[in-house]
């Protein structure tokens, strides 16, 4: 982690009581990885930057769990064991000490919460909006790794918890859709990363609901080479997103930042992945099926018609 | 890697050409690094802003190689073997596709040159300035890893190359300095990372000099609770920092962006470092001393004064 002198001063009062062993107290260039000949490490960055994945008025604690947790989704994905992380923040020279003090109280909770440290990074000035960016770490057995590829035809597409909640929370957030509950809105700011979960042994294949339910589900079909057919009202949604009406379905289909996971299970191992999700805390749903076909994925309404979805997927672009 | 509609045509386009077998083609959540229970990972993370970092200006080709070597020279400062990146762009929507181009060329210049590749990352949007976040992969044999600990009284104070060009690179870029062969400039844009030395035999500590050759050499006092006495006049310039004349030497001693080596060698090495160095094609230069004392780094001119340097080093706060 470079450092200069305030800097110095910001690692040492807020970051270095998260780190973690490897990351030598975050006073070297670099950090080492132990030697784990009878694990591989699964590594994943994605960024959040204010004003395109969250507000500045939002709590600093709360962007930097977000932040933590779609990383963390990205190793739930991949049915890995988080280990740690590294750090870049870009923020105004004029963030006050309390942002940075909130930020990594944050990320402390988080870290207990799933067991893994700072390994390093780096802090720096922006004359823009805050860019964050994490790369994470995490650890499966070798070969174990849940992949985009391997769905087969007939295999059940399932998804976990409820779908749409984080893009009607966003809706709420522009003043769309009313949220008495606050539920919405809370799991648009925290969403739950699924770890936990021994998916390896069950699903051919899985990825996490970043960019919507249809895009994911998408690459899925892209990397197998086969369709998805899904029903709409089979896709699970909360009390509050239902109460939102059908006017939000799309929605819910195709909007971002849920990260539940979708997954391609084989009708025999069903039975183990409701128990997989009974021991972790979240209920999956079978959707539909992935099937013969060219990558598509075809979302059929209540009365049976396909649904136009547009464009489908939430894009950044 | 989440992709949308657009960030996946460009990564497909641009960067996919640039991923390592561990990357899984860039179309999973993550990148799957293999068992190598004969090496031990490094990593390191560092960002990229434009305006901090870099011009608006500046050809987005050399931008991503100074990204990359920016990080490549936190490697170096290990004494690791680079093996793969992750990158985070955050660019404004109306980027064009050029840039992209440009860009994605200097990283393949660059992998070819120092042999490695991409592994995954995430690209977005920004309100803001360009927002480029890299973390870095080396590996080495286990315990070998060069740390910023580890400096003994009486060792020598080494670096490499010349010091403070960069520095005076970036006043070149402001107006403040002639620059008429571009050495200065070039020196700036494009850092020459210090790899390919094998130092872990023959260096106590070592770190690069990122934000100024005393506040890194500082960094290295502090880790070992030594003090360091150099001479200033010891300190290696190039022709056109020399020729930039004695106002500019504080600027040399404490500006920014080398990217050298300042190491920690005990007197019967100092042979192997030359011989490493000239095997590496670079020239190590004895700068001074580590010595017992408080932690701070003390700068005698050629009339045996001491030097003042003000707050010492490059601050981007």
């Amino acid at each position: 982690m470079a450092e200069t002198a305030r800097e110095f001063a910001l690692i040492a009062r807020h970051f270095r009581p998260l780190a973690g062993a490897s990351a030598l107290d975050l006073a070297d260039d670099a950090a080492v990885l132990p030697v784990r000949g009878d694990r591989q490490f699964v590594v994943s960055a994605d960024a959040l930057i204010e004003g395109v994945h969250f507000f500045a008025e939002d709590p600093p604690d709360l962007v930097a769990r977000k932040l933590l947790r779609v990383n963390l989704s990205d190793l739930a994905a991949m049915a890995a064991t988080p280990y740690g992380y590294l750090l870049t923040l870009a923020v105004p020279r004029t963030t006050p000490d309390d942002w940075f003090a909130a930020f990594a109280a944050g990320l402390a909770v988080d870290q207990a919460q799933f067991g893994l440290s700072l390994l390093g990074g780096d802090t720096t000035s922006t004359p823009g909006s805050i860019a964050l960016s994490l790369t994470i770490f995490g650890t499966v057995a070798p070969g174990q790794a849940l992949l985009r590829s391997g769905a087969q035809p007939g295999d059940g597409v399932f998804v976990s918890g409820t779908i749409g909640d984080a893009a009607l929370g966003l809706a709420v957030r522009r003043g769309a859709l009313a949220d008495p509950t606050g539920f919405l809105a809370r799991r648009y700011l925290l969403p739950e990363p699924r770890l936990g979960l021994d998916l390896a042994g069950i699903a051919h294949a899985g990825a996490d609901i970043s960019d919507g339910l249809v895009q994911d589900l998408g690459h899925l079909c892209r990397a197998a080479g086969l369709a998805a057919a899904i029903e709409a009202e089979a896709v699970p949604r909360s009390e509050a997103a239902r109460a939102a009406g059908p006017a939000f379905l799309t929605t819910c289909l195709t909007g971002g930042d849920d990260y539940e996971l979708v997954l391609a299970v084989p009708p025999e191992r069903e039975g183990a992945l409701h128990q997989a999700g009974r021991e972790g805390g979240v209920a999956f749903s079978r959707i539909g099926t992935f099937i013969a076909g060219p990558p598509v994925v075809q979302v059929r309404g209540a009365d049976g018609q396909a649904l136009a979805l547009g464009a489908g997927g939430w894009s950044h672009f």
